[in-house]
């Protein structure tokens, strides 16, 4: 396994190449302009814990005083014309260099872990900590990234929600290699804390909590979500019962065509709800909680007007992003129930029946209100969508984004979008496997 | 109003002439045959609280030893050849005599109302209060019997769930006039207590509590329901912004031509499923809390199930029962979820995953547990009350029934059945009015 993930002599000098060129110019031309600035290699490049062909440097400006940042960042402009401005805590720059992928990233020079200004300010000290202490182990980091991505785990991004290769590197560091992380995280439980310098401050409610041994009142692992925590566990397990080197490899569906994706959709008798929309000009991490949100608060809607959802998700692809809503109850009787004030108050009373003038049946009393039958406003969950969407609390740029214009897909209407990355989504939906197909 | 309710000379004359001719026969009876009993007409007759036409004489047969209460039932039987065994907390005979439907019922003469021994011993009792204190109030009872008629609250069974007369009596002797009862009602409340002696010892939960004067731990108002309670409230109210003869008669609606039936369900777009068996030969005060059993378990396995109901409600016709089912949701899609055990659980785990071999999607992990999404097994609720109707804990007799055949009806197939009492029923089901069309 190991040799396929392993960099090898020669991809190892060229990263050593280009980041030694590219540091000693960012510091060169910061002495040109007189900023104080010290440029650093970090990440797993800098630990020698990269995968083969990964292609990305992570270099921090670091600056002494507030005013040097934004000079930073326009030095970090001046790199290269093939750049984007980024934005996450602080704005970044990512820019193409010599065929690698580079964040530049401006962040202050502190003494000491705990007088950290911002997250940024924290990577340098992450660095350092894993320097010295990985040596030797640089395999077993490679082999444990590499299960996770093979298990769908890995990432620390919202979207993702997994693993981030630092906290890979501090379980390393925990349990000393990769069989015992696996072996470990095959009988993991939600509430477990691991403290490698047994300095933890905080108490935390996170399903897994890593104390960061360079700030001790952080969790390393607070972007992990409990399904994904299980999700590693589970395949942690299944790979102890019958490891197989298959379980390192994510082997992504192949899209389906639009016959095989209907007789799915109709072997499960559900209506998909596709909502779909151009998908704001945001970083990742800004997007999937807003998605996420406008997830909640749409199937928020529709279970309270009693339609019922079997399972939904989120997704964007290309400049689109589109919530998928698959209905387990998507048509109600046109006749509904609305209840009204207690019997005895009768000045509501009168109110309640003349807002309600044209009654299928009633007014009755049930448990002392009054109740009246009426005529739904939406006997079908499209049409519910339809008018309530666009005056619903979706998130801030997903909310713009609707009002702007979005489209209702139902049923094998979703076939309608060709875009690969959208269709391998819909296969993954329908799927849903957490366990390797071959593994489970 | 009092004209057409209050029985004239001639009937009042043949109500005496009757009862008294009654009550000397069992008497000499019992002489002959050496039992010592005392016959006392009881109940509205007795009372001169009796509506118009209403041919129903209660005859109760006190004796004073327990071996007594059996040889009364038995010269009961004799008194008449057209009689029935009936039977709600003791036995007692019902017979037609000269016109007059006559509950002959055998109880204990007990000195003080104290010492009762069941249920009947107390009606003696009443009886007396009434007579003492009702003179010249008699016409007020009359009409709020006649009013509580009319807006269907009238009569203690517990199908009705409404007012007994000796409620309706006490109500007067609390109030003074029909009037003063109509105008004190418009504005009732549940909790709701009156005590005509001041010496209510039992603190009950009931929605009105009106302490019996001979028996002040019993609240005589303890059969009514709070639905029935706060309809006489409304139509009290509503009858005081607009009095109107109407409000004395019931006016139940005609029945429906199928056309009718047919394009009242259209409009509702429900599917009303109707489960129908035969009757137990038990009374109405032991069938109906038990069709109501049978109606809540119906509708908790419907719920359970992921279906949805927008009203039910029971009937007995004939020598038929029915629960009445109006679906809102009634078709689910194939597709469902099931949950399993927690991730960590690995051997119940692997257990769930056996026990669930064709999976359509998944396994995934949802809130740390493991899911499935399999076929559901009923994707129709009639497929479903089908399937596991039989096995449901429906109340001893209608259980039995049920095993002993039923068959469901499914929207118009509800029309096959012919019955003027069902065919009332489902028009007043439709309506389902509380307010009386000319007042709402």
């Amino acid at each position: 396994m190991l040799e396929r993930i392993k960099p090898g002599p020669s991809e190892r000098k060229r990263l050593q190449e280009v980041s030694v060129a590219l540091i000693s110019r960012i510091e060169s031309m910061a002495e040109g302009c007189g900023l104080e600035l010290k440029a650093m290699l970090v990440g797993s490049a800098a630990r020698g814990t990269w995968l083969a062909g990964d292609h990305d440097l992570d270099v921090f400006l670091g600056v002494g005083v507030e005013d040097d940042l934004e000079k930073a960042l326009e030095l970090a402009r001046r790199i290269s014309p093939d750049h984007r401005e980024k934005y996450a805590e602080h704005p970044y720059i990512q820019a193409r260099i010599d065929g690698f992928e580079v964040d530049l990233v401006p962040c202050y020079l502190v003494d000491d872990a705990s007088h950290l200004r911002s997250a940024v300010d924290r990577t340098p000290f992450h660095n350092r900590y894993v320097k010295l202490r990985i040596a030797g182990l640089e395999d077993e980091v490679l082999l444990l990234k590499q299960f996770m991505k093979g298990s769908g785990v890995y990432g620390s991004e919202l979207r993702v929600g997994g693993f981030s290769g630092y906290l890979a590197e501090l379980l390393v560091l925990c349990y000393g290699s990769f069989a015992a992380v696996i072996e470990a995280a095959s009988l993991w439980k939600p509430g477990l804390k691991l403290d490698l310098e047994g300095r933890g401050r905080v108490e935390q409610a996170d399903p897994l909590v890593v104390v960061d041994p360079v700030d001790p009142g952080r969790n390393v692992a607070a972007a992990l979500t409990l399904n994904r925590m299980l999700q590693f566990a589970l395949a942690a397990r299944t790979f102890m019962a019958r490891p197989d080197i298959e379980f390192f490899f994510a082997n992504p569906p192949a899209p389906l065509s639009d016959r095989e994706i209907e007789a799915l959709m109709e072997e499960r008798g559900t209506l998909p709800l596709l909502i779909e929309f151009a998908a704001p000009d945001v970083v990742e991490d800004v997007l999937y909680p807003q998605l996420r949100k406008a997830e909640s608060a749409v199937k928020a809607l529709l279970e309270r007007k009693g339609f019922s959802i079997l399972r939904s998700d989120v997704i964007s692809y290309g400049n689109r992003a589109a919530l998928l809503l698959e209905m387990e109850v998507w048509r109600l009787s046109p006749a509904c129930r609305r209840e009204g004030p207690p019997v005895w108050q009768a000045d509501h009373i009168s109110r309640f029946l003349a807002a309600h003038p044209k009654i299928l049946s009633g007014p009755y009393i049930k448990d002392g209100r009054m109740v009246v039958e009426e005529e739904r406003r939406y006997a079908q969950a499209a049409d519910l969508l339809a008018a309530e969407l666009a005056s619903l609390s979706l998130g801030r740029h997903i909310s713009a984004s609707i009002r702007s214009g979005y489209k209702i897909y139902a049923g094998v209407e979703l076939l309608a979008i060709k875009d690969d990355g959208y269709r391998i989504f819909l296969v993954e939906y329908f799927q849903a496997r957490c366990i390797r197909p071959d593994a489970a």
